[in-house]
């Protein structure tokens, strides 16, 4: 025991030295938010994490998460530690090009299973990651999640202690570097341990107080973590920013910076000097996940047309076809499922659903932590509440996580409810996601289509659904390939082409059919696929048209299809159309989907009237 | 005391029944989540709400929340009780142009504060009302936010709990409505009533579990509520959702539902049919805010042309100066004060000085709070962190709130810390807010300008903020007007206009140089007003340049400064000009402001190949 105390300590003194180094190399980053966990980290890489890194996707792998991802430079020391990086490379820390970047990027970095730096976001994506081992692939790893103390602040984290207990995640532990030292002072509860560890226990968690610098009792305490059967574990460790260096250590002010090389040199000399220890990481069992049930050939629900269906119903039947044929597939909804119709994925297959209640952080933390863990994720709630997880989703983008989300009641179409449950904003929040698919379908012939494509899109994918029954357009065999639209109504003559989305499509075909009356002839466009959108039929369109279009949509003026339009013809070719934009613009209210479409100035009446406004 | 609770007995069955008659004449709506909280709410405005129904912007007046927004048939029959709104009125629920809206809505109804219906949200906004209450106006009102039990599954409510205790709100009163049905099933807490009480305390509030049915212990409640000193109070009420009849109490399946005819007959008969009691609700005290100093004459910061500084930190700057001159304003931050520069404020003005630590939805909630009692607020912190809190901001918008935005270390141009900490949607993501104001300087003086400005703006206003100090371009007595633009570079042999805002700016200055030698002539147009946009200016310089426009912008591609500079050029007129649009693209890394920049292809070089591509 007195040896592997020393080799402990050791171990924690390179991973200080280390964080000091590679900052200092940097000119930048966090080295005393580093060093508060040093220790804690030491205990774990060489006796509790079971990690294989010739293989970081083994599916039996522990996890471990940086929640507090400005301290990647002991993560970085730690992958040195392990072998999987060399000092050269750690010392490449926040340079261009780096795989070492300012926060743990996945994108180029195998060892990271999630971005983090956003604070709060890493216990809600261990959720995720632990109810895949405990309920889906039933493998034994473990996830660990670095917590910072200022951190707890976040909703988002008590979210994720919520749905812990509740779904009772044992191989869960969260280990909090309580360093008492924020950014700019003092965090709330201080060192106060015990307020943490009561919120902690009253939220259904085990929870240990500990000194973080004892290594005997950070070995004891993950000791008693893993013997716990049926609630997850929280570390409360007291810790110092910049322990171990008497200039640092427990000051305020020395929040994300970098040490001078004199304070390098003086910091080295009090820890002892540079170390280049490897530690062996105990590997994994060489589990795989338990087998699935064999996929089932895929049958879509089909529409008749010319009968009436609400695109959030028909998505609520494709995740049923798809979930037979899929047996990766999982689900998870946000406490409105019988509203997104993610409710029949849960009767079919009540093993892959995950109710995660009014909690939306949660709900899209979960997805990524699955999606990481090569499960394809679908979650959904009403699209006017994924504004909630907006930094989430981002963040998912960073992690290069995959998951597919869809949102259902958009725009004013939704009626009596009013704006609260209105998403207006959902097209331009999910354009502005780097690498995202938008994709909005009109009927529920398309929805299915649609939702069994999404199904291999790589990246964030976000299906836009509508509250109100929409007329069936399409026939079962048509096809709907990503970045296409359909022209649905077109002719030699055609004056002006409308391009319509979703509701709006219904609207367009109505506008044609009083406009033909008046021998003006339209085409109509349905661009179900806002992102990417189908560039080439709109410059046919417009050419066609000598450049009049009308884009109409149930979404705020900015952001949305419109501009996806206008997006369309920028850049150096011909000289784009005139675009008339039919959007929202003022706060609507309460009242039926048609009068308040009406009221915005997106239906058929409007529609005609910016039509002959180009003639 | 006998006569008081028939009293309170009759009026919670009149509020049950007037829910019901409303909901069953709209045809939708929550008729049985305003049934469990109907006794809570008859002994609340009988006795303990303090009121004046003439004057709802009454300064002393008791703030009523429901954060349960759907339980709005409830908050309306409170009104009609309360003598403030017709019978007639009542039953206009959710109708086209009603002030019933289907969820709360300030826009349309002076007695509501602010918009309800996104859950978690009422908590936060009432931490902000309450810190009014006891730290600026030093009134005695309280503030009552009634909360569903579903909804304390959000993050935010969290962050409401641990700032309330933090500030020591002991006039702020949560009443949780634990009526143990969701919208689909059963809450993950149930009735566990000690669960909810051992969470509360853990975040330090006083906890009282009643049975919300039983007026005498309802009354007591209050009483105790009333007496704390330095804790918030939460009462958790033991409720049955449709409480008072047979086919709806404790019954799944009947969330959001309205009764039939028929079924309202019988539910009235059983509830004892109609009453139309008016309740004397008690008056606020006739006491008005502290007095506070006298404003002082506006004395903006100024900067030298040719120096450097960055925007962010003349944003602190100005706040200083505004503080003096306004004090009506307050200023809060998200523990990054030191970053965004508020922290110039907090030293000049500490007791207007708010510490939201990282919770980001509390801290836009608690501007929301503010806002709605006529403060001035500020609310701060890294650009990229607003998106954990669009839901809120949409919401704000609902409310009809005022609140002022600054979000700091916008693009790619923050360099080392990498994409995490990148604001790169948050140009998309506050255009698409309903009226909102969207600004991005330049420079220090430019700063300045924009934040006086920004004081007086009703409706959400953001001002992004460049990490990086930029050169100081404009001299200090230059005028920026809202909706104006900045031509920086003209001539009458201009071949293509660059619009840039922010830091893209510079870039454009350096590629009017170079190109300048070689004899090719720009304008450059800084838009630092995004929303509203100078289309004058813009339309000028298309016309001009025969049409050739380059945008460049530190945001991804979709959303940001290029739509809106397309948006501008929207609509029935001159066929809109070519436009080459520079933004981010692919996910950036960690590196140099100047390497990133670089590889984002938002560079003077890159906006020197565009502009030559299009000649």
């Amino acid at each position: 025991m007195a040896d592997q105390v020393k080799e402990w300590k050791e171990l924690g003194a390179q991973l200080r030295v280390d964080s000091i180094r590679c900052t200092t190399a940097a000119g930048s980053g966090h080295p005393t938010s580093s060093m508060s966990a040093a220790d804690l980290m030491a205990v774990l890489l060489s006796k509790y994490l079971h990690y294989d890194w010739s293989n970081p996707h083994h599916p039996n792998n522990d996890r471990l998460i940086f929640s507090k991802g400005h301290a990647c430079p002991l993560l970085y020391s730690m992958y040195k530690a392990a072998g999987a990086i060399t000092d050269k490379e750690l010392l490449t820390l926040r340079k261009f090009g780096s795989r070492l970047e300012g926060h743990p990027n996945p994108h180029v970095l195998p060892y990271v299973d999630v971005a983090t730096g956003s604070l709060g976001q890493g216990l809600p994506i261990g959720v995720g990651m632990a109810l895949n081992g405990q309920y889906l692939d039933k493998l034994p790893y473990h996830v660990w999640v670095v917590l910072g103390d200022s951190e707890v602040a976040e909703g988002s984290i008590w979210e994720a202690f919520d749905k812990a207990s509740y779904y009772k995640l044992n191989r869960l532990i969260a280990i909090l570097d309580m360093n008492r030292l924020g950014q700019r002072g003092e965090t709330d509860l201080g060192w106060n341990s015990a307020a943490y560890a009561a919120r902690a226990r009253a939220f259904g968690w085990h929870a240990i107080e500990l000194d973080g610098h004892d290594v005997i009792a950070i070995d004891q305490a993950y000791s008693e973590a893993l013997a716990q059967n049926d609630q997850p574990t929280c570390l409360i460790a007291k810790t110092e920013k910049g322990h171990g260096v008497s200039f640092l250590a427990n000051k305020d002010g020395w929040h994300g910076k970098a040490l001078n090389a004199d304070q390098a040199k003086e910091a080295l000399a009090e820890l002892g000097g540079e170390r280049h220890i490897i530690v062996t990481v105990p590997k994994p069992e060489a589990k795989q996940p338990v087998s699935t049930p064999p996929s089932k050939p895929l049958k879509l629900p089909t529409y008749s047309v010319g009968g009436k269906e609400a695109t959030r119903k028909a998505y609520g039947d494709a995740l049923v076809a798809l979930g037979a044929h899929r047996p990766d597939m999982v689900v998870m909804d946000g406490e409105v499922s019988n509203s997104t119709h993610a409710d029949e994925f849960k009767k079919a297959f009540p093993e892959r659903f995950f109710e995660m209640f009014i909690a939306e952080q949660q709900l899209v933390g979960a997805a990524v932590g699955f999606g990481v863990l090569k499960k394809r994720a679908f979650a959904s709630t009403f699209a006017a509440f994924f504004t909630r997880a907006y930094d989430q989703i981002r963040m998912a983008a960073i992690s290069n996580a995959t998951i597919h989300l869809s949102g259902s009641h958009a725009g004013v179409s939704i009626g009596e409810d009013g704006p609260s449950q209105m998403a207006l904003e959902d097209l331009a929040m999910m354009r502005a996601v780097c690498g995202s698919t938008v994709l909005y379908p009109c009927d529920a012939n398309q929805t299915a289509k649609l939702v069994a494509q999404m199904v291999d899109l790589p990246g964030i994918s976000y299906l836009r659904t509508t509250r109100e029954k929409t007329p069936i357009v399409y026939s079962p065999d048509e096809r709907f390939p990503l970045g296409g639209s359909k022209v649905l109504k077109s002719s030699a003559k055609d004056r002006v082409a409308v391009v319509a989305g979703g509701i709006t499509v219904h609207e367009a075909i109505k506008a044609y059919e009083t406009l033909q009356k008046e021998a003006i002839a339209i085409r109509v466009i349905d661009t179900y696929s806002v992102k990417p959108i189908d560039k080439e039929t709109l410059h046919n369109a417009a050419k066609e048209t000598d450049g009049k279009l009308v884009v109409v949509e149930d979404h705020w003026f900015e952001g949305g299809l419109g501009d996806a339009v206008l997006d369309a013809f920028a850049g150096v070719g011909e000289r784009p159309p005139t675009v008339v934009k039919l959007a929202v613009k003022k706060m609507p209210g309460s009242g039926t989907p048609a009068e308040l479409m009406n009221a915005a100035g997106i239906d058929a009446s409007h529609i005609a009237a910016a039509v002959k406004s180009l003639l």
